[in-house]
């Protein structure tokens, strides 16, 4: 092929168009040619990375890879407005809504995919065999369960007939086991739970049904109830469902909950509520992949402490109340019908352990999946979302705090905030020069906005901090000549979408009030982080690694959190974002013991740091009240953007 | 104190007379000329032992002592009629209608007393502890169980922190735990089960209540349910308790009971009714010993196989179809609440295991509580109920079989057959010149004949047989000169009492078809102490001791049982009557691990004979439809009295 010295061929998937440009151009210049659309809210300035492009064959120069991973790079994507075409290229344009989530989607949420060593036979503690069973006669008359034993260890199922004798089964499995096994004519599969210190029958079926296995694993979030269902044979995740906690009626919020269950027949209706979520997505999982709930032998389950503890029943009040006691922090293993959970009825379910009321096993899951505990690099695992739990250890140690951020990050005490639906604006982009605001709206399209969700308002206060439309205290900056700011009845407040323009008719404004909620949210967590390296000797430029996990994280621009102070100023190729660390971490445990017993051990090991009663911490809170900080020398990477602004206005 | 050679005084109480007799006199000489009444039904032939008299000082010499074991001689009893005086005499006259009773007693309801040894740290598997626990602090914020756990370790409950750490509860006794623990200021008491692998908390109470604790040995008879109350630190039976079981009124036998449970919601009505009496007998001995039914932390149980089925609710129906195959002979331990039986909900409720449909944790629990398997002796135990199950063994082996003796003895099957209740007639003398029969019917005093209950039956017909109103074959004498006999509806018949004497208004008789149900059920018994003792290459000579239980068992007049034939033909010291061994057996594994581990042993070891699958047992249940036996050889001391009646008749 012949090539052009003064010129390049760039074609562009999946519209199929070629152009050519000089040697040296942009990427956004050949799209411009061609007539293609790229989005640039921030101007081509390489800050947003909404103009990512994949770069499938052929030289480029990436002038900035702002907003692009290590791993993004790899696979090719570059940002259209800083790259540079330095020969023939293929260049595929992902369609323009979808980019963002795409990029988060491959940053974030990490496949669930299995251990690369699962073997059921080995680490799964539920198994299912087929038993052909002779059959009693007058001369050979054992009892039927005694038969059952008797094949298990004939077979080999059982490694000893001690061990078979020792099975340990439940009336309701005995009160059909006689007719079960005569009427599938001594023909049954069993179900036995290898977790206990002996044996236990789960459930005897019919003929041979040891081809499928079924286990569900369950993340209980306050507001977030996540079912993956597991081929426990494989070990993949064959069907995931997710919807909102039914207990959201009943108060939004964990104290809320606390409140509602210390009352009358509360705790029994919150408990029905969350049982009854999770019965209609493991329904829902079941129906699409066409077996019954009652096909499914084990549930893991995670949640925090107040959620784990609402599911079994236990009142909650001790949680709230000072000093904080759980009742139990590694719950035992119960039964699905113990708890109306509809899938096989003597199923176990296991919730995993937590360490304190407000270090809950959802935590604990995380720091597994995420593996933190098994690491030499020094890593910080954060999950935010009512509260900012973190971890900081490695496999040597871990230590653990819990920061009441509050609810500001799902978009409560926030006038206009919202979660993250349709209608909320979930990315916003203030021009520098006119500050008039470029936004994102959950729904896409046309949807106009109805709200500011968490993502947003850390997005929306960072660009308000960069710009120069707050200081570093969150004061509005109302001399701008702009209508978007003004006196509002609270003070100085800026406009996102003005009536004309939003969902309700209103105008959708941020006040000084939620910029000092948002604030107070974040300085508690990164007084956390603070605190914990403290604890240990450390500062925070000692941390190798942070995890993010949960789902707030997966739309967390690193950025723009850095930005405002709400994680800490380390490279970018630092941060990984994990997705539902939690509901991974149950999804292990429920496939290896090994795993299961992994997590029992972070609990046992994990110190709690209760901030309560932490004297630095409230020190460091003050200190952190700041845009980003009270203390710039932490944050390098927002002195180098403000100066970098600062020259550009 | 100057004594007359020729003459002795008696001094009798408690009535306080003294009179003088001859030397040589018979005490039933004394006792008339001291005015007083003494019974002697059998016209003062030291049969009937019915004028029993307690020597309490002074010489005589019993001419007979038939009726009367070594033990009631050592205590001084001595038949009145049999009796001469030899020197002065201090004689206590017991209550008229009290005598047999008495005996009867002394013979057969063995005193439940605690095992010698029995100290609870050691033996008992429940176990209670009073602990003051630390509250929580900031600083101390462990979760409330592994403060408990901790303590259990600390004070030396738990023999270690392992041991305490691997503590099961359960999700009722966790969910309320937070509250007990703070209403009671820290200060509580436990109660832990160390029956399983690992303790396990049954309830934790409020303050201290270690001083008391309380278990229930019950014995679930197809006709009576039995409940001690036990003081578990002492060991005692401080309270018994039996009625009629509550499925009586769905039928009185087995069979009828498992054909009721196999329809419709049959088996949950009979599970609920037994639960029923048990809950009823519980809280009667409860009231008696002023506690709650919920201060009883543990029950152990024993009953045949279809009553523990029933109990449990499992199905039973494989019971009655060939080839007779339980669910369980060993049933697992389960928790009181899954049954509904009113105790603590979370205690222990163990079912002592069994062997097969027809040999169940009854007759293991009364293999133990009579010591069969613990013995050099050649043993037969034997528990005549509806059936009769049979043991026969030493502490080396043990064989056993179940006869369908069916329910003659408990007086069905006999057209005036009734339970051993007021207005039975429990034992019957015929005179052998008049053929008039003496009768005794339990209400005593006035109280009038309604029927004839199993002892009453084996008196009635040992008599007949001996006095000639019946031959061998159970054919009634048509011929001889009294009204008593006569032809009735089904064949020859006679008359035990006249419609003016009875309470019924019509004449209670017995008639050929009763006497050969009588002989039937007899028979299927002999013929298994035969078959069994076959099975181990012995005869019935070589049985060196009978221990017989079951509440029959405790009104069975040997001598006429033997002549009969439904007893085997030995001295009569080598019978021992031990009342409810069942219910001892389930006592005994109540207070000791030993005793209960011992009776798991038992059911292993013992082998079971099934007769339907004995070629012998036809033959020999053939040769036993006789009186006492065709094989006369077998019963010598039958020849000898017919000799003695044919002699004096």
């Amino acid at each position: 092929m012949r090539t052009n010295i003064a010129t390049q061929k760039v074609h562009f998937t999946p519209i199929d168009k070629t152009v050519e440009v000089p040697h040296g151009s942009l990427i956004t210049d050949a799209a411009n040619l061609a007539g293609i659309d790229i989005n640039v809210p921030c101007g081509g300035q390489g800050r947003c990375g909404r103009c990512a492009v994949v770069v499938q064959s052929g030289n480029v120069r990436r002038r900035s890879t702002m907003r692009l991973s290590a791993a993004d790079i790899a696979a090719g994507y570059a940002l259209a407005c800083q790259t540079v075409v330095e020969g023939d290229l293929e260049v595929f344009v992902p369609p323009q809504e979808e980019i963002t989530r795409h990029l988060t989607t491959e940053k974030t949420a990490a496949k669930v995919s299995v251990p690369f060593d699962y073997d059921w036979r080995t680490h799964q503690s539920i198994v299912k065999y087929f038993l052909e069973i002779e059959p009693p006669t007058i001369a050979d008359n054992t009892d039927d369960l005694s038969r059952v034993q008797r094949e298990l260890a004939r077979s080999g199922v059982c490694e000893s007939p001690e061990h078979a004798h020792n099975l340990q089964i439940a009336l309701p499995v005995l009160r059909t086991l006689a007719r079960t096994l005569r009427d599938a004519e001594w023909r049954v599969t069993v179900v036995i739970d290898r977790a206990g210190a002996h044996p236990r029958l789960v459930d005897v079926l019919p003929g041979d049904q040891s081809l499928t296995l079924y286990g569900a694993a369950v993340d209980i979030g306050t507001t977030t109830v996540t079912v993956y269902l597991v081929d426990l044979f494989s070990g993949e995740v064959v069907e995931t469902a997710a919807d909102y906690n039914g207990q959201i009626k009943r108060g939004e919020d964990v104290i809320s909950r606390i409140v509602f269950a210390s009352k009358g027949a509360g705790l029994v209706e919150l408990q029905s509520l969350v049982a009854g979520t999770i019965n209609k997505l493991v329904e829902r999982c079941a129906r699409r992949r066409n077996i019954e709930p009652s096909d499914i032998f084990k549930m893991t389950l995670v949640g925090n402490s107040t959620m784990i503890h609402i599911l079994l029943g236990l009142p909650p009040e001790q949680i709230r109340l000072t000093p904080y006691i759980t009742t139990i922090n590694h719950p035992p293993s119960v039964l699905a019908n113990e708890l109306n959970l509809n899938i096989c009825p003597q199923a176990p379910v296991d919730c995993l352990p937590g360490v304190a009321s407000y270090m809950g096993g959802d935590i604990t899951a995380g720091v597994l999946s995420s593996g933190t505990n098994d690491t030499d690099a020094v890593t910080l695992f954060l999950d935010i979302g009512t509260n900012g739990e973190m971890v900081l250890g490695t496999r040597e140690w871990l230590v653990s705090c819990a920061c009441s951020a509050g609810p500001a990050f799902e978009g409560a005490g926030v006038q206009h905030g919202m979660r993250a639906t349709t209608g909320a604006i979930e990315e916003v982009w203030i021009n520098h020069a006119t500050y008039e605001p470029t936004v994102r709206v959950i729904g896409g399209g046309t949807q106009r906005a109805r709200g500011v969700c968490g993502s947003g308002l850390i997005s929306l206060i960072a660009e308000m901090f960069i710009t120069g439309v707050t200081d570093k205290a969150g004061n509005i900056n109302l001399t701008l000549p702009t209508p978007r700011v003004r006196q509002g009845e609270h003070g100085g407040e800026y406009v996102i979408a003005w009536a004309s323009e939003s969902d309700t008719g209103k105008d959708i404004v941020i006040t000084k009030p939620d910029i000092d909620n948002l604030l107070r949210a974040k300085a508690a967590i990164y007084a956390g982080y603070v605190v914990l390296a403290q604890s240990v000797g450390m500062t925070m430029a000692d941390v190798e690694q942070m995890l993010i996990g949960g789902s707030f994280g997966q739309y967390l621009n690193i950025e723009k959190a850095v930005e405002i102070g709400l994680l800490p100023d380390l490279d970018w190729e630092r941060f990984k974002f994990l997705g539902n660390t939690a509901a991974r971490g149950a999804y292990m445990a429920l496939l290896r013991r090994d795993a299961r017993e992994a997590v029992a051990d972070i609990a046992k090991k994990m110190t709690y740091v209760e901030l309560a009663a932490d004297n630095q911490f409230n020190d460091q809170f003050m200190a952190a009240l700041f845009l980003p900080h009270t203390d710039m020398t932490q944050f390098p990477s927002v002195v180098r953007v403000l100066a970098g602004e600062n020259a550009e206005g």
